[in-house]
């Protein structure tokens, strides 16, 4: 198979949803495979297809436990606890949302932490979910340490988390969503700028001097990317690190690190019932800042989202042919029916 | 009077509020000149004695009513809406504060949002005010517009705003606090290095044609400051803008901005009580991550303020002679008693 692939999002869900059959009962399948195609018809590729085969393999090597079930340990007027139990980190953190939503709406307010959850995959669907309540949405995670931190000795390890943020605001008829990590480049930025080649485009790591560089080879061989702005987003990826352990009870980035593999990740999501201030005239108030944001020439973020997904629903999403391969592997690797 | 000063803390805090006698009742002026004091015993000189003669210009202008009370204006189980009233800046923080914290007592986490209000001096104040009390701390403020957008065309005007965040935890002796606004720079880093003739160490704004710079005479004359990561603090910043108007019913940035200077600004005080989780234990695990940062070499936010404060305490504070001839200026010129 040499030739890209073109799929509706009917198409491609069903057939994610049959990939994750053997593992999961049909309403969880079908759940996790909404998330992975909804990556695909938002144009985030980076958290669609090209991170279903490690999901898979995450789930062989018992990484992922496919049957534990998140449950709350805690609840105040305002604040819960979700053990997530290493259970598959996208249902858990949809869970944690849907939670955070519920409890909002009586306390306006609500935090849920999540502790002991795997990769959520893309951060910016629970934002979306929260978003298309009429919710604020604060949410993030932390992560192995991958980043290095600002002013730490030369060559020495990456001690930091980039540490995923998310936030978000229900305007219509599209949120906007923030969804950023706290590197300036992912590593698959940074392998894409090597394998052309090309220097990044502004510096996005460290030399082996511990020197800010563009050269992507050796950020990527050194595991040495750097935070947005420096020092400070070092800073941010410590707090925002503290807090998730604080908040969900969970794990810290150094003690993550000390797993095989990523897991037992903490969580944060932070969800705002904005009708309890405004009632219904949130709405007009978030059209009118949208306006001014037009009339400066500032675009907000997420707003190719919605442009994405109008074109992909209208045309099919391609996927690349070694994409689709290795999707294709990861399910024969493992006897399901593909 | 040519030569630097030395003070103690309660000489410098006693002679401020002295000089503040004519606009506040005692409490008030007792209250504004901690904070100015504690800024430069914490180290923090740029939102210390610095920033006095232009409190009491905007005072002078009206543009700070010095008589006007912070009001509650709405509230449910864990958010509350207090108007500002354009009184002073710090004093409606420090009230806001002590609202999130009491609420977050009994709601677990408690968002205030405070509305038509000016300037807060130093927010690492308020930080700690919260984790002195056992909080954790989300925190910050938008400004006028004074960040250029990354994209944003060649030669625009400034359409972002720095928009200062604070993050607090608790921990002992010394809270955990990073202080930070989201420009690389403040425009009096990029001055004192335009001062200096030396180019900035890294970039910290755009040049005439729109590309990165460490030119900081041309970043300073353009107002082109750069927000942290390019394009991802860019990001951040118009979120955090959105979030502190939707959620105290104020002004955006681009509201600010049509202002006669930095007026009616909006703020969020996010305050979660860690002990509802935790009970006592939080101290016990924050000393734990704290242990892990120093193991990893890592140095966390704030870790030099209870130095700074040691050392001046025991020591006194020196300030420059020309920034206590700006103080004496400001209020000789303004006819109060010195």
């Amino acid at each position: 198979m040499t030739h890209d692939l073109k799929f509706s999002y009917a198409q491609l869900s069903t057939t994610l949803a049959n990939y994750l059959a053997p593992y999961f009962d049909k309403h969880k399948a079908q759940q996790l495979a909404a998330i992975f195609t909804e990556a695909e018809f938002d144009g985030i590729t980076t958290h669609g297809l090209k991170r279903f085969p490690r999901f898979i393999e995450e789930i062989e090597k018992n990484m992922v436990n496919t049957q534990n079930q998140p449950s709350i340990e805690f609840q105040s007027a305002g604040w819960m606890l979700i053990n997530g139990k290493q259970g598959p980190g996208p249902l858990s953190a949809a869970f944690a949302t849907e939670q955070a939503v519920t409890l909002a709406e009586s306390s306006g307010i609500a935090l849920v932490g999540l502790k002991n959850t795997n990769h959520w995959l893309r951060p910016g669907h629970y934002a979306k979910t929260a978003a298309q309540q009429g919710c604020a949405f604060i949410s993030w995670t932390n992560t192995l340490a991958n980043l290095k931190a600002h002013g730490s000795e030369a060559g020495s390890a990456a001690s930091l988390g980039n540490n995923p943020l998310v936030i978000a605001l229900p305007a219509s008829p599209d949120p906007i969503i923030l969804d950023t990590a706290l590197s300036q480049f992912s590593y698959g930025k940074i392998q894409h700028y090597m394998e052309n080649n090309e220097p990044l485009p502004v510096p996005g790591g460290y030399d082996k001097e511990g020197d800010l560089s563009t050269d992507a080879e050796s950020i990527f061989n050194n595991l040495s990317a750097s935070a947005i702005g420096w020092w400070k987003g070092s800073g941010l990826s410590i707090m925002l690190d503290l807090l998730a352990a604080m908040l969900s009870g969970g794990q810290s980035v150094n003690e993550i690190s000390k797993n095989p593999g990523e897991q037992n990740v903490s969580q944060v999501f932070i969800a705002i019932k904005l009708e309890k201030l405004w009632g219904d005239a949130y709405h007009d108030r978030l059209a009118e800042l949208q306006s001014q944001m037009r009339a400066s020439g500032l675009h907000w973020p997420g707003q190719s989202l919605a442009r994405n997904r109008k074109h992909h629903d209208e045309n099919g999403i391609s996927v690349a042919a070694s994409t689709w391969q290795a999707v294709l592997n990861a399910v024969h690797d493992t006897g399901t029916p593909a």
